[in-house]
């Protein structure tokens, strides 16, 4: 750490474009990086010169020192621009650790590829608060999505084929063929074979000694193919895998079966990579997952189809985060990418253990929660901080003056198109009546004991007014503090208010005041009724069929006690995007409620959910290359 | 180079199981393993401690060394247990490196995921001839498979997107989308744009400038939906995958079609990765491969869709070979794995250009083909000689007691089920009559101009009398030496034999007699036919009415001066998998004629291809598991 020098931004006028600056940027050798927070050589796994995997056994080595303050960045009900929170969150980590030389960690989510090829680009950040290098944080990284991918699919293989050979054996053949006979008589269960005997309740290790209807028990498993709710992953925006038949080769057309492919950052198995405390709770988590009941309802999990340690297998690799750097040299530890609506949309556990070792008591860990904060954060206290048990100190809200316009009754905002001039010019009274929106947020963020700050990301045509009123109303409502940063046009060295803002609030607040919204003791419906009301302002809670239909199957699995993740839009506080500010008098509808068992949660399904995002008819690929000479790739946003 | 020291192999008998070896084994940093054969620390990059990538930088940095010996392993026809090529081709190197003091690289295929979790098990070879770490090998290694699902798939969904948008969309419309005016009414095209344009003979680079007839040229693509040939894939064995319909999803619907997917290195990307020979001829082969064929027959490319860049850069970490170990530390380049059915079987053309750089000239190369010599050696000398332009010195053809009894006229051979007496107890006669076959590849062999040597690699039950009456055979075929090899007991000091008879034979033979079989200006029916007599036997050939309308079509297109890469079986010389020995008497039967534009050949199809596995009942997974107190891989085989 002594020697370690922070490079200077080269800052040019006006802010060229994100691959611009960063393709201009020289990143440290990650090697530097690990030295200066204190990694031992034996603790990382290089990927190429700029990306290490960093060992879980840090946590060991430093266990008995103090974690670091955990501050979570959090957003209102964002455009469809998005009001940067990544940018947000990298640039705040500048400023902490480059300029105010506190060992800071940016804790950030690993980007699906479909969106960099699609239309969203990538996501390392933007202006002068962004990783480096882009283009391998924007494309495979170190592979753990494409570890996802590969353990999904392999779950989903072993499904498929299963119903087929229970359907066209016999029990006596499954069982000679699940449990073959050695030459001499005997028999031997695979160990993965005895945690289905043990959930079957069968207290017996010896093969021999099972019963005919034990035996049955044990190798059918019965699911239900209509009933499957494991879908086949890639991470491509593919929108004909939205609905797909398989099975319809020959020899497997008696059990063709609709499904569809979800993007790859759906799989349970991200979700499950993101809660995960140790490699021993992945491999648990990673068995139990529900892939659908049995014809008599009961939950099948991955162990019963005997995969859930192959999978883990494949996941061994991605449970290490990878550390990477901002523009200014501070750490990055990237790790999991888990959808924000039927996922909790938080960046890894793991990834905050380690940081919150290695930044020690007066450093700080600063993680990034998708969506807003009636989701993102809800869930990063309610799912994520309850999974772990770390306690946040303070959660910082990033703001535009953009959004806030429109959410006080400004036009329509869409991707592509220009912005309307109530955007660009002064309008205090549109915004005034916006900040409703930020105010909800900032009461529902005390609600959870934390601290709360206010960074309005600034845009160029922000005016001095618009700033005032914005700060204003958001200590009334309550925050710690709140100020404009300007991290995107200058680095950390305009996020220097903020930073100041963050380690202010950390002071003030006592982690131990840290509370959960909702006890997981209470019913299924207690506790989506909790958030609706608590959280998006929601009157009540209606449930369709099917949503109830399934509240009964998971109450009778014993799936009660996990918590909620809500899947909403992040547009509204409410389930209708189109209603903005502080919706009122509203109902939230339940139309149907799924399980992540492995990951360990419900969630509740308000609206409709795109699974897979589709291409335009111009793509961002077309822009993409490569300079064959140099090896440069071109066209990256 | 000086101060390295192989490490020493502990061998212990009976010989344990493959992972129990490997397990046991402490592999060297790969830093030690760079150092020890020359590569500068700047054309590395580590993956982990035991795996990096290679720049192909080496190739111009050594371009006036001259290359080292290069050696192919190739087989007779295998029994479906395989005869141990791979074992052989490590045991060879050890040999030659660790014992005999030569510069030696092992240049292997990147076995596919699929198998590891179904039924084959790895494919890092076996016994004390093994690549480690195996379970590095055998999972994502350094995630070039990986990269080609991703890149496969980018493709795959940018053609049915890119058919609904036509579909769906005005001449205007799409022209709007695809080049959009700016605020001042000027139009850029993207660079890859200029590429569709010049293939459409539209000499101009100001959109603009098009006329009304050149747009719609220009903006339709046109594919004819029946007769796309892409496939989407992944790296899992999923036979449910196999026959399946797209575009079901509500907003698709129109547009649902039959398809499948292939495992993913039957992805004709895998077959582009294997055959270029730098970044650039990688971009142009990308670029130009061909999804299917326009409403009017014309052959629509990846560069026409405007994703021949963007798939580029997916792949531009995935064209450095990486580099690993043997057992006994000798270096090791794995680089691509295409099908040697579909594709042509055989590694990297850029590993072994490395390696042969490297190795210098005292120095060996030894690269493997897939399948035995009538399918893999002659692809590797017709197609990827060809396209790299480097000459052979050698091939070493493996050979076993046990597969020429099968083609003797032994009882089956089938996996999983115990060998027949007829292969444990000596057996003259069988194997007398078996050993045509192995006379048959080796004057296949002679006809390229290489030298020929046999690797007889020993099973236990093999007595001295079958040993020497193989030596006989194969030197009365004109093999330059034949030698029974040990290597997989008794690592590369079981093998000296071999190594010794292969350094002998590069002695003895001059590299400019090496000739291909058949010259490309040929038409495409006397390259089949060539190929069918020559090496398969056979009376003649036959087209079913689709091989001769495809043909017809690869004429009109331009495609008939590509070489020829069969898609027969490997258990055959012929046709027919049950026909053991030398066939004779048989017309081959071309069922379909496909081509790989990119990789660039064309494949007829001999018979059923099966693209992507199954999965047995009980496949490989139930025994994989992690320790998760010592992160150690269980029960991989």
């Amino acid at each position: 750490m002594e020697n370690f020098e922070y490079p200077k931004l080269n800052l040019i006028k006006p802010v060229p474009s994100d691959i611009d600056i960063a393709s201009a940027a020289q990143p440290l050798p990650i090697k530097s990086i690990a030295n200066s927070v204190g990694l031992l050589e034996e603790e990382i796994d290089f990927y190429g010169k700029y990306k290490a995997k960093v060992s879980l056994e840090v946590v060991e080595r430093l266990k008995d020192v103090e974690n670091g303050n955990y501050v979570v960045v959090t957003g209102i009900n964002p455009t469809p621009l998005g009001e940067g929170k990544s940018t947000t969150t990298i640039g705040l980590c500048q400023a902490l650790g480059a300029h105010l030389g506190k060992k800071t960690f940016a804790c950030i989510r690993q980007p699906s590829q479909g969106p960099t090829f699609g239309i969203k680009g990538g996501a390392a950040g933007g202006g002068y608060s962004q990783v480096i290098p882009m283009e391998e944080f924007n494309l495979h990284m170190t592979g753990d999505i494409h570890a996802i991918t590969a353990a999904n699919n392999l779950l989903a293989a072993a499904i498929d084929t299963r119903v087929l050979h229970e359907s066209t054996q016999t029990d006596a053949q499954l069982w000679k063929r699940l449990c073959p006979e050695a030459k001499d008589g005997s028999r031997k269960f695979a160990p993965i074979m005895l945690r289905r005997l043990k959930k079957l309740g069968i207290d017996k290790t010896e093969p021999n000694e099972l019963t005919q209807e034990e035996i049955s028990r044990f190798v059918r498993l019965d699911i239900d193919p209509s009933r499957i709710t494991w879908n086949r992953v890639l991470d491509t925006n593919d929108r004909f895998l939205r609905g797909i038949s398989v099975g319809q080769g020959k020899e497997e057309q008696r059990f063709e079966r609709k499904t569809n492919f979800d993007i790859s950052v759906a799989s349970e198995i991200m979700a499950v990579l993101a809660l995960c405390t140790s490699l021993h709770d992945m491999r648990e988590r990673l068995g139990r997952m529900v892939i659908g009941p049995s014809r008599s309802g009961e939950p099948i999990t991955a162990d019963d189809l005997g995969v859930g340690g192959a999978i883990t297998v494949l996941m061994r690799d991605a449970i290490m985060p990878t550390l990477m750097q901002t523009l200014e040299g501070t750490p990055v530890l990237v790790h999991a990418g888990p959808f924000a609506n039927i996922a909790h949309g938080n960046s890894s556990i793991i990834a905050d253990q380690i940081a919150l070792k290695l930044a020690g008591k007066e450093g700080y860990v600063v993680t990034e929660a998708g969506f807003g904060a009636d989701i993102g954060a809800e869930k990063f206290f309610d799912i994520k901080c309850r999974s772990s048990g770390l306690k946040p100190n303070c959660a910082v809200i990033v703001a535009t003056v953009r959004a806030l316009k429109m959410h006080g009754g400004g036009p329509k905002v869409v991707a592509g198109t220009p912005l309307d001039k109530a955007y660009t010019d002064e309008n205090l009274e549109l915004l005034g009546k916006g900040t409703d929106n930020l105010a909800h947020h900032i009461k529902n963020l005390k609600k959870f004991g934390v601290g709360v700050v206010v960074a309005i990301n600034k845009f160029h045509t922000d005016t001095d007014a618009e700033v005032k009123l914005l700060v204003e109303r958001s200590l009334a409502a309550g925050a710690n503090s709140a100020v404009m940063s300007d991290h995107w046009a200058e680095g950390g060295n305009g996020a220097l208010q903020l930073a100041h803002a963050v380690e202010k609030a950390c002071k003030e607040t006592n982690k131990e005041n840290f509370k959960y919204l909702y006890p997981l003791d209470k019913s299924i419906k207690e506790k989506i009724e909790t958030i609706a009301k608590e959280i998006y302002g929601a009157d009540g809670v209606e449930y369709l069929p099917e949503a109830e239909e399934k509240i009964k199957l998971y109450n009778s699995q014993g799936f009660d006690k996990l918590p909620i993740c809500m899947a909403k839009t992040h547009l509204s506080l409410s389930h209708d995007s189109e209603r903005k500010g502080v919706p009122t008098g509203f109902t939230l509808p339940i139309r149907d409620v799924k399980i992540s068992a492995g990951a360990g949660f419900i969630y509740p399904i308000v609206g409709t959910i795109a699974s897979i995002p589709g291409l335009p008819t111009r793509p961002c690929f077309f822009e993409i290359d490569i300079d064959t000479k140099s090896g440069k790739i071109i066209g990256l946003s």
